[in-house]
């Protein structure tokens, strides 16, 4: 397995949705920020489960501890370790699937790969482990603050679904005004209502989101291999139910004439800016100062209640089974959190390697 | 700069598109193989320029020299080394680019972050530089054919002209009976004369390309930050004028309801299957043993012939500038190579890195 | 900071001296492998403060906790976290410190880099946050012996008194015998003693501490930049107040021919063998077949109770400081179970790199 | 394999003692540094052979040839490649050892690895290999100039003849006196001699080398796992005959009290400092501004004339052979430009990583 992530803010996530305990080791954190359990229990809230009718019903605080990293309230350069204990697992609702594997689920090829398979509420590839990662986002979060780099998400699509588009400045304040996390405030209420819908027929339903990070500057991104679409196409990716991933004007693009896709420059009062941002922020692999536009594809919740057909792995022969257990019946709300996690923590750490952030007390060299 | 990707077959490319040579370095490609000049030749003839109308005009042999890693016919695990000299350069052309960077290229931000810059026919970032991930690309499919593994591309959409759904078993073959790669044979023609109309123009299109890898076996990918999907994004975001990736189903998933996306299992008479494929080959981020699927948005050429408004850096004042050089007006069909390659690479270090080749010669051990 | 190790077993440790927790992370254990808590509490156990009168006072008993990492009593791939709690810390003995550098102690060099320095009991470069890597080495010792190699050490020298040679298949049971772990049992008497004396005097002393593995097999190593001794001469090397490594022969082979210097092969019933070992089971940088040999120069305890001179960093000015606190007046004994475990790792991680021991399930593949 | 090394500059080497050519990629050589081939020469030139009496006779001129990463005189930041094409091969020497090893030498272990051996001169094996960590040396050595430190080296010991302690300001103008680099101009005689005599007798003798840089800031050094002693450790272990490595006072240090061995720390005009240096400027893991001290043991050149037993892979017994071929009857002299080198391409990483020598072009951010 590979639980790590990035090349200086090094990102180790652990645990499992019912073992003992989930968390996170940031090796490559700089020394001197101010930081307390506080700035990341803020994030973790937002991601937690039964804050509303649209997620699950588990019952988790997921209060947050810090064990090492930090010295008389700032970093000091060390490994920030933070864990959450579960709390409210109920592991035997999952013994009937040792086995048998749910369609669409990570389940099959994690035990081919591993043999012994954690399958209570999916292990080590439960929705449960981004708790590892939004731990870290929460911390480069408020640090690319700092820097005035902002990272904020909304939901673009539920179903069919589609929001009409939002001014870029007015996205994260409308947002935050429904339980959805979609800024097109009327066309909300359909989502809301599909998903409720799908979630009393125990089916589930997919959809679009859109992340967005402002004031990033320009030379971000380590061409040829390391570019910074490269590597957020790989975070956003390594989000669990994610099939496609987009950058500024993505898909649509191929549909356009390089006379219409296009982004022409000019000088502005603050530098060089181009007027269209089709190409999302990003040129050559490189930020070109311009807002970093995302949008990945979500897949419906796999987890349906309705019967379905699979194997059982150990007497080799085809089988139904009905999933049991507590499940959002569309992930887009809750992932939100997540993938602005991912997004900032890639950012702060190419504002690491490019030198944007010192790492260490420059002062006393 | 990262120019290394891999990390047991690590690839290290170099070279700029008008610089003394291009090439790459492979270090970790297993002992014992059979290897020779054809082999490499024959996917960079593939990738070559000028070979029909639809490319740009540049005129190179792109002759490969083996300089390191083989002895007596055979790789004997020391690094790879092969290099292509640049023959038909016309630096001068490109003279009156200094400080102006072309929009939506990469120019502006690598001037940017690196200060000096090779704007010769794009430098480093130029489509040139793909010679070295076809060398590497070129042995990875060799290896990976040897453990029954096929990879292949075809175009699926050029502007708003979309191909139809064709038999996966029939992809390959029909393909290859255009210039444009497209298996299906009718829309092929009015996309040729789309890009034909265009090239005229001195415009430029976009497209879409699929990639797919065939007999990938159980358990290729490295959760949860080492995913195959995720390490599949970054590898095809990185292809320059890539704009989004899909994998099985993408974007189109988010429309349908868990019910109507979810691939059930079954056995079949050789293992476990799964009925559908909308997720692509990759369930967990480990591949489950169908066959790999995926999509690229390509956007248009952007080197167009029209003029177009920049700016001097140097001088900070807007100019308009009108690119010269030879152009592809459509970079689609000879992307391909380009995604076959950066797909094989991507599925021979997990074949790798999961034991499924082995790396030394394990009888004498 | 860098804070991990290894390529395949991935160990990453955090946690300072008197912080809430130390422990480590493990990333790349091989799946289903039987480990609980008691395999890694055996090695704690050794490396635990008060257990002799050669050791400090400080009284811990590193009770360890495994947090993740186990399904049904064996691993499941997935990361392995493990920790234990600070209990006796008294960190208003260290008060004092604040912005005075012990001399030959890291203090001066970290608030240089850091800033933001953990000063309580040396921090996170405290000898104590060696339990990180002894928890890793325990879980790496346990594969590797059943895989037949041993991980075994002894102390050949304290101060200017030396051992004589004890035959290799001997060495583990006769340096059981005494506190000291020297499996010279008279001379071990000796070595008390002056460590005593030293102790009394509130100075200490340094040795040499030898460290073997037996039953390698041929092939372990990665030339020309992963050579197995240059990855050997690397963890040794990182272990606090290290500051000489040898293999085989050491810096006595400087004074031989290449006549007296070479080591001979010939067929042994058990294959290729040499007569001689003083390339300490490594040729070319990959290991022979033969027994591993190491050695580490370790430094006297720099923390000794008589006056000395430093600095105050706030006040730029030259002060005297007397250091408190307990201490080892000889750390060679607890070092023993550290080079253990960092050499077990070590080879663990060959082990795996080679494919001698899989990570995953191979019978499912 | 593993041919590369370094973090940030990556230097990864490839080529053979018979191939068609050795070289080099740097990968992270920060941009707008002048550098040509004139630069790399210089360093070639030192460890070229044929160049004394101590040498062995082969005769290459070792010509560099940048082929990339070099725009209008300045580096780019993109990949540097420079080759070095073999001229002066006699394969035929050496087809009698195919399947024979040589004693010491790591043919053994390498065909046990790898299978596909070159055993024509040693192979990827040979020590003609360091050309390729030369020319990344020379790099690093011209960039670390400007920064103000110095890199320097002389030889200690040969056989049992030692040098007296030189003044440190005085090591490089000395050892520049003789052939053999040795700094104590009277015993470099007898060291010559004793050479010479092993030399006419088929024989070899080895040595120690100590490696020295100044003007290495404070702060250098990534604890715990990538600390400055460790990753100087394991790049002076990976040379080829390097059998032990020492920093500071060494194994000396083992003989001392805590009182004898520590640093104490003044305020000098130039800040803090310490008025001894046995820690070889090293504390902590991390550089403390006080010259940073190393030494090798480098065994006696393994090809030596005499008859000498070994076994034959192929048929499985033991035989005996006389290695044909020229060699060094002592390694040292040539050795000294790779530890150099090496120890260079360690220091401009560090110096890179902790941002005391900025990548890019931070004025255009």
């Amino acid at each position: 397995m590979t639980n790590t992530t990035g090349k200086i803010f090094k990102v180790t996530t652990f645990g499992s949705s019912h073992g003992k305990a989930l968390g996170t080791i940031i090796d490559g954190c700089p020394a001197n920020f101010e930081l307390n359990e506080k700035d990341i229990q803020i994030e973790l809230d937002k991601r937690r489960p039964g804050t509303s009718n649209l997620t699950t019903s588990r019952n988790e605080l997921d209060k947050v501890e810090i064990l090492s990293g930090i010295f008389k309230g700032k970093t000091d350069g060390t490994p920030i370790t933070a864990i959450v204990f579960n709390k409210d697992k109920s592991s035997k609702d999952y013994e009937y699937l040792e086995n048998k594997p749910r369609p669409s689920h990570g389940d099959f090829s994690w035990i081919s790969k591993y043999g012994n398979y954690d399958y209570y509420g999916g292990g080590r590839g439960s929705g449960r482990t981004t708790i590892g990662i939004v731990i870290a986002g929460a911390i480069a979060k408020k640090i690319l603050a700092l820097y005035n780099i902002k990272v904020f998400s909304h939901i673009t699509q539920i179903g069919d679904i589609k929001a009409k588009k939002i001014d870029i400045n007015l996205i994260e304040e409308y947002s935050k005004k429904n339980n959805l996390k979609c800024a097109d405030i009327e066309v909300a209420k359909l989502m809301e209502e599909k998903i409720l819908k799908l979630k009393e027929e125990g089916n589930s339903i997919g959809g679009v989101v859109e992340t967005i990070a402002i004031g990033v500057p320009t030379g971000l991104g380590e061409p040829v291999f390391g570019r910074l679409d490269g590597e957020i196409a790989k975070a956003l990716m390594n989000i669990g139910s994610v099939k496609g991933v987009e950058i500024g004007y993505g898909f649509k693009i191929t549909e356009l004439t390089g006379h219409e896709a296009n982004d022409e420059f000019y000088i502005s009062e603050s530098g060089v800016k181009t007027r269209n941002n089709k190409s999302g922020g990003i040129l050559g692999g490189i930020s070109n100062g311009m807002p970093i536009i995302t949008r990945i594809a979500v897949k419906p919740t796999p987890s349906i209640s309705t019967i379905q057909k699979t194997v059982d792995l150990k007497k080799m022969e085809d089988v139904e089974i009905k999933i049991k257990g507590r499940h959002d019946p569309c992930i887009c709300p809750r992932i939100t959190t997540v993938t602005e996690s991912s997004l900032a923590i890639v950012l702060l750490d190419f504002m690491l390697k490019g030198g944007f952030i010192p790492m260490h007390n420059l002062n006393m060299q």
